[in-house]
């Protein structure tokens, strides 16, 4: 059975504000799972290769639970314009080039490639309507080694000529596309309506359907914006709140992911919270498009399931560190504009969301758990100076926060290595 | 005479919210002022050697108008603190450490080479209070080709043991420190009472008068925390607002810089306005530290002059790209805070603040005027996946999300080429 000993300082998230630290430790994973965090190498694998990575700090990888895969190319553009315009000018046609497999290629194996260099790689990714360019983009991230889900998206209403598709073609698509996406063994299809004003009611009724038949996860938008909380009001005038409109269709149960809920009031928190559904915070796109400031903070203390999301391209940063980072200062704009009434994230608790709690949505206990498939990143940063000998807290604080390009130094996913610098 | 002569896309801020561009142009500087942006080459310069930087961007360097030099160690550290606890666990500890001369020249060579490397070319910074530490800074800056103002921090009360000085001390070490910086020519000395309840009387008596009668530039703290106005109020009971502690002083003209203001009010705003003092934003620190978030487009709507600052440590980013997206991005939470019923900050206005507006404290006019000195960065950005062609003002939005690492490929300050990329 194939052993790999990774040694460093050991640094994992077991829970929500914890830090464990083993320095000079050993992460050992036997056929790609891991088997413990150890202080010193347990004699059994006495003689087996160790990969010793001196001082630097072994981490988990990150996972990156919302992001729209063809809106890479414009990424950090059309920040100034208003959410309606910036959708027009930019997202729309942009994503509509998708319909070109080159350009898909092109893109998305650079992109795969940027995840895979910046530590994410478990992801739940947005592709465009395309089918073709959706198989592409599954089949780049298998090749770059970046596991998780990727959907076709299905729009049948509310979108524009060139970015639209006629109710059956989207349903014929989507099936197609999930007999085509058999082939993928780390990365899997999960169903995708945009959001509900893209869904007419048939489309819907077909997504719940196939979600409940096949068992398949399901990701969409939520309470992002408070206009489009009215706009979906009167598309479902039946409905009292917005999760509803996936509820009534069978789209929301423990395998849903919502993107946002920056609106989401008490009732829908605790919709969420009863189904187990996972909220997405996107920290920097909410703040880019001005759509609101999720409570994070209060999320958590109502014991709701919440991870992070780079949702580039209404986010700018593709890195999780700088995620991680932008979910901490969230919170503490969160806490002025609650005026100073609510707590904001620590590092510790940033770091959980990104790393932990996106991992638990792939079945994962939190930490470098026994069992668990063996995700991590060593990151060296022995170059930066510092005020005093640092613990590996701090260590962690300052990854976060100083973007170290080029500090990450090796990736594992999956188990295997899918990344070493130099 | 020297001629310099730079061909790319030229881009400037001549105005606030507005971009010149010149597509294939030519920035030309003679003896180090700048000449002109031409569109083509004209005849007197014909003969003359042309650094052609292709399609590459040449745009305005960054001036970042408040710094704490001796934080720069522990950049990024501390962040989950109140500010009290962060001010005694990291920054007095990390500075006192300055009183090492070998400690200070290895970090603040590092600092003054990351500046250039970020494109940050005139500076206004605090350094601590040890003369010796403050001019190997100097002489640092001096060195890398930063230019402006540093200033030694009185302070004489309110500090910890180490970090404190006696009122005669602080005042001799002042006068000593102005004498022995007359051997820079790029770095001047600017005065620096830490903020007011840093400072006796008496210092600050010293301090106005010193300031009056050598013409000397100050820069300090103002209004950044509520706690903070309460404690100012409780030592200056006969001042009705925060800035009548500096202006009683003669501490309070067009040659001063203040920094934060996030609670400036009406009143205090128009006594910034009137004398000319230069409120400088720093969005990072504020919201890293949650002291609040300074209504910076209200400011710039009632004509008050507003720059940048990085303000590491409290801050978190030295690239002023990350300031100026910070500010943009503080400006849209500050529109969250207002109910929507204030305007964010867009691409071009952020970068005015970044660039021309910190200019102007050092008498420039605003974009490459011709007369102003040459300051400026050539960033190339091709490798980037791009939606559709890219107009200049596109690429520059880009490059204030996107930090693109490796992509400044030269930097010119006062004048003179300071870095060369590879």
């Amino acid at each position: 059975m194939s052993v790999t000993i990774l040694k460093g300082t050991v640094v994992s998230a077991p829970a929500l504000g914890r830090l464990d630290v083993t320095e000079g430790g050993y992460l050992v994973a036997e056929a790609g799972r891991i088997a413990g965090v150890f202080p010193a190498l347990p004699g059994q694998y006495a003689g087996a290769a160790v990969e010793d990575y001196g001082d630097a700090l072994i981490l988990q990888s990150f996972a990156d639970l919302h992001l729209h895969a063809p809106q890479y190319p414009m990424l950090g553009m059309g920040m100034d314009l208003p959410l309606l315009e910036w959708l027009n000018t930019y997202t729309f046609p942009t994503e509509a080039r998708f319909a070109d497999p080159d350009y898909a290629r092109e893109i998305y194996r650079k992109l795969a490639r940027e995840l895979i260099e910046n530590g994410t790689t478990r992801v739940c990714m947005f592709s465009s309507l395309h089918r073709e360019a959706t198989l592409i983009l599954m089949e780049e991230l298998e090749k770059a080694g970046v596991t998780g889900y990727v959907g076709k998206v299905n729009m049948d209403q509310n979108g524009i000529p060139s970015l639209q598709e006629e109710t059956a073609v989207s349903k014929r698509e989507t099936l197609l596309w999930l007999e085509q996406s058999r082939r993928f063994r780390h990365v899997k299809p999960i169903l995708t309506p945009r959001f509900t004003p893209s869904c007419t009611d048939e489309l819907m009724v077909f997504l719940g359907e196939l979600a409940v038949e096949r068992g398949l996860p399901i990701q969409s938008h939520l309470s992002e914006n408070w206009r489009e909380l009215q706009w979906v009001k009167e598309l479902h005038p039946g409905c009292d709140r917005y999760w509803e409109t996936y509820a009534k269709y069978s789209l929301w149960n423990s395998r849903t992911l919502m993107a946002h809920c920056v609106w989401s009031d008490q009732q829908e928190r605790e919709a969420m919270a009863k189904a187990g559904v996972t909220a997405v915070h996107c920290p920097d796109s909410n703040q880019n498009l001005c759509s609101g400031v999720a409570p994070v903070r209060v999320m958590l203390k109502e014991g709701m399931q919440v991870a992070l999301g780079s949702d580039i391209a209404g986010g700018d940063h593709l890195s999780m560190f700088d995620v991680i980072a932008a979910s901490i200062r969230a919170s503490k704009a969160r806490r002025i504009l609650d005026n100073w009434g609510t707590d904001f994230l620590t590092v510790a608790e940033g770091w959980y969301l990104g790393t932990s709690a996106g991992a638990a949505f792939f079945g994962q206990r939190p930490g470098f758990a026994p069992g668990n498939r063996l995700h991590a990143v060593v990151l060296e940063d022995g170059d930066l100076p510092q005020p005093h000998p640092l613990t590996a807290a701090e260590r962690l604080e300052r990854a976060v926060y100083r973007r170290q390009r080029g500090a990450i130094k090796a990736v594992w996913s999956e188990g295997r290595k899918v990344f070493s610098a130099g």
